[in-house]
């Protein structure tokens, strides 16, 4: 009697990011990855997005391995919610190991977490499932996509790849080992949709580096490049180019340096020694003999290079004849603070070069064609595709169907759908519940929707709070005192609050001693009514109700 | 003795929108363009921005005329502001006179406006200045750039402009006049800088008729078609695609109907007898004897798309085999809502076609081989970019100087920047004072840094009210009652509010009977790093002292 193979996509479908995915046959189960989110610019107030996990709460038992196929953060940045929930131990590739030990020492977690190094090209029992792990190419070297080879049969998890024949680090993605699955016959291919509406091929990662060396030829005075902070191929281009033109380098904030130490240490990044300097070395050069690498490449305002941008960095200033270089592209929801971060920089008079200028990023995701060779390398009976919004996962089947895959074994699903296989057969199940789990500050999960819809209004329009006092006889006494933030300017404003305070008084007079919590709606509801026909703003209203001081009492009337 | 030419790029220069330019010479002057901009996602609750043309009130007597070169609302969005303050005459073709008299009837100010008509090919005085008026290209009919024959010499301005050589009005954009401009001699260019990043030549219109009509022979069911509403050749080509397959079209929205309708009236929209029908009648219609065209295309979430996206729609709902196409592309900085809109269409079951799955869009504005054509076709001495953000007004900065026009006549500015000619030479002046001019409800400028600011802060992690009774001898009269919203799940936190009602106690026992002012601060203070130690989120905290009511007094302490 064969059992069901279970797979679970917790995160990752339907938007990008927060990507997780539960595997489960029998009692037994291993989960691929554990991602954060960026919130979306209507998250107000959020830091970032996990998976729900909450509905595997009762299988944590089952769990036998966590797998990690790279290290970016939307494969790693939940981690430290997932291991402080379940306990099993980890698996990931040198590189990949590093960065997440980082992330278990920040939380204090890394002394409970048992971690396992496997390399590309290993084989790996966990349960019931033979994991495969094979090469592939992405921005960040180092990642893995599975083989997993189940009682119910061989599952493909492509990881975050793309089919690069000349990446940075020599070392292109394992056909040989793709077509072998295919030799032993794939029952589904999952994978990544990331860039599934972006025709053709995604250009090497090769191409930067003449792009680079135009750069390092005209730049007249310091270079500065901004990327990710992950991005360690990068950081061995300019390397390379701050070398051969004769620069010293120097990486600016913590988490670049953290990376490129720990890389280097490694050998994922090979620096000519004495190459790397100091900031403060770099700064006392020439600055036609300095390259600085720093982040902020998505506009964050606390970024250095937003601060450089605003004038407000510390350590150092832009200097008009900086040469400021983007080398990344906005995700989707920052290109309104990349393309303000650019405008301030040219308002520094810096000069700025970012993709449409120049070559100077590529994405680490498959083109359209790189998916249709993946497809036709892995020859799945079942296609499921993984990481990308909706309309993602909806091309990347239809470029599936278009290879051959037949229609009917081709399945779009969003986060939380049961997939079923057995005997050679694909059943989409029920919907576990779940959705986005808001991590603000502490908190996880608190945050709903009332929250939110609360933050959106206020951010609309600001609140007034009216702090009624009323005598025993139900009488406003003096004047209520009127509290505003967000709704007008209020040193502008004396005449439109001292008519709003006779609107009080008229609504109090009107209601003569009615009760407290009466008065309290009333007001609220009219004054808010007056509000929007004065400015047609709707500020948030709190009236609070008061015993007058005795003293007053008989002053007021 | 000659006098100075001053212009003035009041808005639209490092930005996108908002456009308005000021030309003065002696005692006259006119205004180029009112539009309005659409806000960024952090400028939290506004509805649009004008351009701010504050510092221009000591200059309204001298304003002789102001031409609206199209009809779009980066170009007339501001004109109900404009023309409350300055009292000069409209100018305007007659489509664009038709959109902007819409715009002032609702604005209740077309009495009080003298609106001229003119035409492309045409040439009027204004005081010194002569105005010929050439045909432009763009993504609405009827558009003009600007000869200005100012006694400083000319000056070509580009209004919004692409070269099409098959547009879908069969109106190319006036090559011979431009050439002309060149044999007189053109002192200055300015010149629509949107697509500066984009190379190559942006492609015709004629492009999209393939793309709808695949469309429209394998669309299953209906097709909803998505567009600005001021596209009328968008509406065209789906007049031409409904006629040639057999399907009735019906517009639904009131700006798209209006526009249409307006534009059928002046010659602009030719549809035949019969083709459009009433919504209600097209949904009585078989589906495939159906298309359906509106709003909505930026993720507007009141617009028709939007509502069909999440099932709110009144009058009617998506259908399992319905064909969207979104037939534009996000204005920058919505990219997220469009892109949800998509997803959720995806959700609903509809097939969703927009730009990179098939070509239903293109740009209405020149990229840069359009651009190096102008500056070519014109030969201007000077070379000021204007429309854009600074990256783009840069980026064709650098393409003038690369098809000849000498490096120092090339002139970057923004904003209120004064540019003096005179002599056949050009000094760039000071900056007159400004920014962004806010519009929120009826507000207009009164919304600074400071409301932004509180705006953004009451988003982040909402707010908590406290309302203290104080006793005569300074003692707390039972537990204060606190109020809070965008900050915690109020229900799940009782733990939370009592501890930090105890807090609250414990401050008001160590300051004994101190002042009321004393009481607040310290409660607001403590309370704040309380909240912070605890959720690491800061809400604004807002404490009110008030007296204790008498007949609890004997109860307190």
């Amino acid at each position: 009697m064969s059992q069901k193979l279970r797979i679970i996509p917790v995160g990752g479908l339907g938007e990008i990011g927060k990507n997780m995915m539960y595997v489960e046959y029998g009692n037994n189960a291993v989960i691929i990855d554990a991602g954060l989110m960026f919130p979306e610019n209507d998250m107000l107030g959020i830091d970032y997005i996990i998976p729900d996990f909450r509905a595997l709460a009762d299988k944590k038992d089952l769990v036998r391995g966590i797998i990690i196929t790279h290290g970016h953060e939307d494969h790693t940045g939940a981690i430290k919610h997932l291991m402080a929930e379940f306990d099993a131990p980890l698996y990931a590739t040198p590189l990949t190991r590093g960065l997440l030990e980082v992330k278990l020492r920040e939380a204090k977690l890394y002394d409970k977490v048992t971690l396992n190094t496997i390399h590309a090209g290993d084989r790996t029992n966990i349960g019931p499932f033979g994991i495969e792990f094979f090469h592939v190419c992405h921005s960040i070297p180092d990642g893995v996509g599975l083989g997993i080879t189940t009682p119910a049969g061989l599952i493909v998890h492509s990881g975050d790849f793309k089919f690069d024949h000349t990446p940075v680090d020599g070392w292109p993605t394992d056909y040989a080992k793709l077509a072998e699955f295919a030799g032993r016959g794939v029952l589904a291919l999952f994978s990544d949709s990331t860039n599934a509406d972006k025709a053709g091929w995604t250009p090497s990662e090769a191409v930067i580096d003449p792009a680079f060396d135009a750069v390092f030829r005209e730049a007249p005075g310091r270079i500065i490049i901004a990327t990710f902070a992950s991005l360690i191929s990068r950081i061995q281009q300019v390397a390379n180019a701050a070398f051969k033109h004769g620069r010293k380098m120097a990486l600016v904030g913590t988490s670049m340096v953290e990376n490129a130490r720990m890389a280097q240490k490694l050998g994922y990044l090979e620096v000519p020694d004495g190459l790397i300097i100091s900031t403060d070395e770099a700064l006392r050069l020439p600055a036609k003999k300095v390259v600085i690498m720093t982040t902020g490449t998505q506009g964050e305002p606390s970024s250095i290079l937003s601060r450089l941008s605003e004038g407000r960095n510390r350590q150092f200033d832009l200097l008009p004849n900086d040469t400021v270089v983007l080398s990344s592209h906005p995700i989707p929801g920052n290109e309104e603070m990349v393309h303000r971060t650019i405008n301030k920089l040219l308002q520094r008079g810096a000069q700025v070069i970012y993709d449409p200028i120049a070559a100077v990023h590529v994405s680490g995701h498959a083109s359209q064609e790189e998916m249709k060779l993946l497809l036709h390398l892995v020859k799945p009976k079942f296609f499921v595709p993984i990481h990308g919004e909706l309309r993602h996962l909806h091309q990347h089947a239809a470029l599936a169907r278009e290879v051959g895959v037949a229609a009917e074994n081709v399945t779009v699903v969003e986060n939380g759908t049961v997939l079923e296989f057995q005997n050679d057969t694909l059943t989409v199940g029920d919907r576990i519940p779940g959705g986005y789990v808001f991590v603000d500050g502490t908190g996880v999960g608190d945050i709903g929707p009332s929250v939110m819809r609360e933050r959106e209004s206020l951010a609309e329009s600001g609140l007034v709070i009216v702090n009624l006092r009323v005598g025993a006889g139900g009488q406003l006494a003096g004047r209520p005192e009127i509290i505003s933030r967000g709704f007008v300017f209020v040193k502008d404003e004396t005449e439109l609050f001292e008519a709003a305070q006779n609107q009080i008084a008229r609504v109090a007079a009107r209601l003569g001693g009615g009760g407290e919590s009466d008065l309290r709606h009333r007001v609220e509801s009219e004054l808010s009514d007056f509000f929007y026909t004065e400015t047609k703003r709707r500020p948030m209203i709190f009236a609070l109700v008061n015993p007058a001081a005795q003293v007053d009492e008989p002053a007021a009337g």
